[in-house]
């Protein structure tokens, strides 16, 4: 898998026809991005794609997908996440509990909630994310953050994999 | 069909899972609305689910289904329409081009562009559109924007249905 480590302004500004055709969990003039810069957190097997961001916009619509076994970075920010699963199965932690989540379900990410996806299904999880253009920076747990979380079996057996 | 006429906005605050389930388009705790006040303007066989609509959230995404041979209004607007295909397939007209549309297209409909959403196909066609929560009320065209659409045959054979 190929990902453009950098910006997708320039792609999305440069399309053309009002339609971009989907293929294989692809769009046409969309980039394929690293989720995050690699370091910056924890996260595995996730790639990004910007469907929808213009300055007209005042929301972002993000696509993210994960490769069975992936996750994404626990975390919390101020900022809502609005969330549609697109594609495939997994779970989701969302504040202290564990959700199973399926094909077009949703998911509200409350501000300043713990979260993270995970394809742990056996097959490859894919979601929508609309957010604020203007958002901002998510927070990682601290060590004592994590053994708060941790001290539920449940979650502690979910942050394993 | 039942279609609640009025405001979604209760049933968004009052949900308490973090996770709405998706079964048959439909979402848990979201209502099917009428797309539109019966006789404001031309439509047919399209119904509204609105997914994400909360203060905090500077955009909204909404859920739009035609039943085959059903269609959204023409019209056109200052604010821009983000779309993605989530079932079904048809055409859309986009200013004065006819386009066909897939499940998991991306449509981006640029602000005073003509528009107009039409399941043709012979199956229900949704669609997800984001769009900015603060945004201008649609405007429907004029006899004499209408007959200018119309010039073109394959503009006129698709809004003729």
């Amino acid at each position: 898998m190929r990902c453009a480590p950098t910006s997708e302004t320039k792609a999305l500004s440069e399309t053309k026809s009002p339609i971009r055709r989907f293929s294989g969990f692809r769009w046409e003039d969309t980039d394929l991005l690293a989720y995050k810069d690699e370091g910056s957190a924890p996260f595995k097997a996730i790639t990004r794609q910007t469907l929808f961001r213009r300055s007209d916009l005042h929301g972002e619509l993000r696509y993210f997908e994960m490769a069975p076994g992936g996750y994404s970075t626990l975390e919390r920010h101020e900022h809502v996440h609005a969330v549609l699963i697109l594609r495939g199965a997994g779970e989701c932690l969302v504040g202290g509990e564990v959700h199973k989540i399926s094909t077009n379900d949703l998911v509200t990410i409350e501000p300043m909630t713990w979260h993270q996806f995970r394809a742990n299904a056996g097959v490859p999880m894919g979601f929508l994310c609309m957010v604020n253009a203007e958002r901002d920076k998510p927070q990682l747990p601290s060590e004592e953050e994590r053994r708060v979380l941790e001290a539920d079996p449940k979650v502690a057996a979910f942050l394993k994999g």
